[in-house]
């Protein structure tokens, strides 16, 4: 079924209204009065709607049901990644949200190879990814993609959440499965990942003394934009998300 | 550090014998004699070697130490695809390898965009993908891309694994971590996953029939080719391969 998200405000009185570039949408996917889509308000509840009339305008459908959206999780995620090089932003972006973070963020370390001068201004069309990928995978929220500066900005970001991972993969660290086995009740959780060349080891260090658990995701060495949507997935996995 | 595969008759004697395309691999990374390589057999075992000379015909390297390679999960798990669109391919070979795929497949469902005329054709390419994943991440295999032919083809596969999931977005399933949970012990395992537009009913069927656990990975709609990463990762978490 098709799937839209509007503001809540669009959906008073049992009727919801598309205006834009929604209503375009509408005509595109041409959808006739009568048929189905579901219009999702972003926070986490689905309207299954009956299109009503349509126009270059606006849309307008009735509501027929409303519901808890069955795709998210129990668990908030937000990923934070180390900037990798090109296009692997989009795919961390577009694969994350598949399989369930809530928030995807981007910061610099030592080893970033890509250093852009205005990082903010990607923001848009990451957010795009997003939402394009939110809307395939029938999620009830939009997740939030961010620019979370330097690694001190990501930590600040990870130490507020339930349990916050540095995912690391050399030298001592913690078991994953240990670690989510003891943590299975979180609602909110962040996970670091870094770029091409990996966290330095002060780096590691300096998330351990902020608190975080350094752990490891076995021996195979997984490529920067493999690694957050394997940690999402065991992290959905141990949380009962992904059954 | 810099892995290659060879055939374990290279290996005779404490030396290590690369040629062709390797002894040129170790030119272009610019080796030098007294720096260190890990040489793999391809059946899970690592010899560390100290690079001794090499020229355009051949590398020679001495053996410091053998060890089975730590990065080769406890279970072989096989991934049977319905064949997708483009490029896709590419992708999910090279990240179910990642992950630590053993075997992947592809064959054709009743809802197969493409459908090539000699499949078998492109197998030398995919080939090649899943051996720089392997190198890439440090595998002690080098997985084997297969054409699986139909359905039929890759329920034949399936069934001779000690367990075998078909994961299906619709209907009655069972949930992905009961099935898994239940079975931490085995050593083989296959997992079914569709094409763009999912497997059609009457697919889901014949392959509950057949003997397969038809599985639920979640209520998010994941794209086909990240379907197969999520399920390996998955896999791997429940049997103890991802810490």
């Amino acid at each position: 079924m098709p799937r839209f998200f509007i503001a809540g405000t669009n959906l008073a009185g049992g009727m919801a209204v598309l205006r834009g570039r929604d209503a375009e949408h509408v005509r595109v996917l041409r959808l006739r009065p009568g048929e189905e889509l579901t219009i999702c308000d972003g926070e986490g509840t689905d309207y299954r709607c009956r299109l009503v009339s349509s126009d270059k305008e606006q849309a307008e459908a009735e509501v027929l049901e409303v519901r808890r959206c069955p795709a998210e999780p129990s668990v908030a995620v937000t990923v934070l990644c180390g900037l990798p090089k090109g296009d692997k932003t989009d795919y961390i972006i577009q694969k994350c949200v598949e399989a369930g973070a809530s928030e995807i963020g981007f910061f610099l370390t030592g080893r970033c190879v890509a250093r852009p001068e205005n990082p903010e201004k990607k923001i848009e069309r990451w957010q795009r990814i997003a939402e394009e990928a939110a809307k395939q995978s029938g999620r009830g929220i939009i997740p939030q993609v961010k620019w979370a500066g330097d690694l001190a900005g990501a930590l600040d970001i990870a130490v507020k959440k339930d349990l916050a991972l540095f995912l690391y993969e050399t030298g001592e660290r913690e078991a994953l499965d240990q670690v989510l086995e003891a943590n299975k009740e979180i609602k909110t959780a962040a996970l670091l990942t870094g770029p091409e060349g990996g966290f330095a080891e002060f780096e590691a260090k300096l998330a351990k003394i902020a608190g975080l658990h350094v752990c490891s995701m076995g021996e195979r060495i997984l490529r920067c934009e493999t690694a957050p949507v394997v940690a999402v997935t065991a992290l959905m996995y141990a949380t009962g998300n992904l059954s």
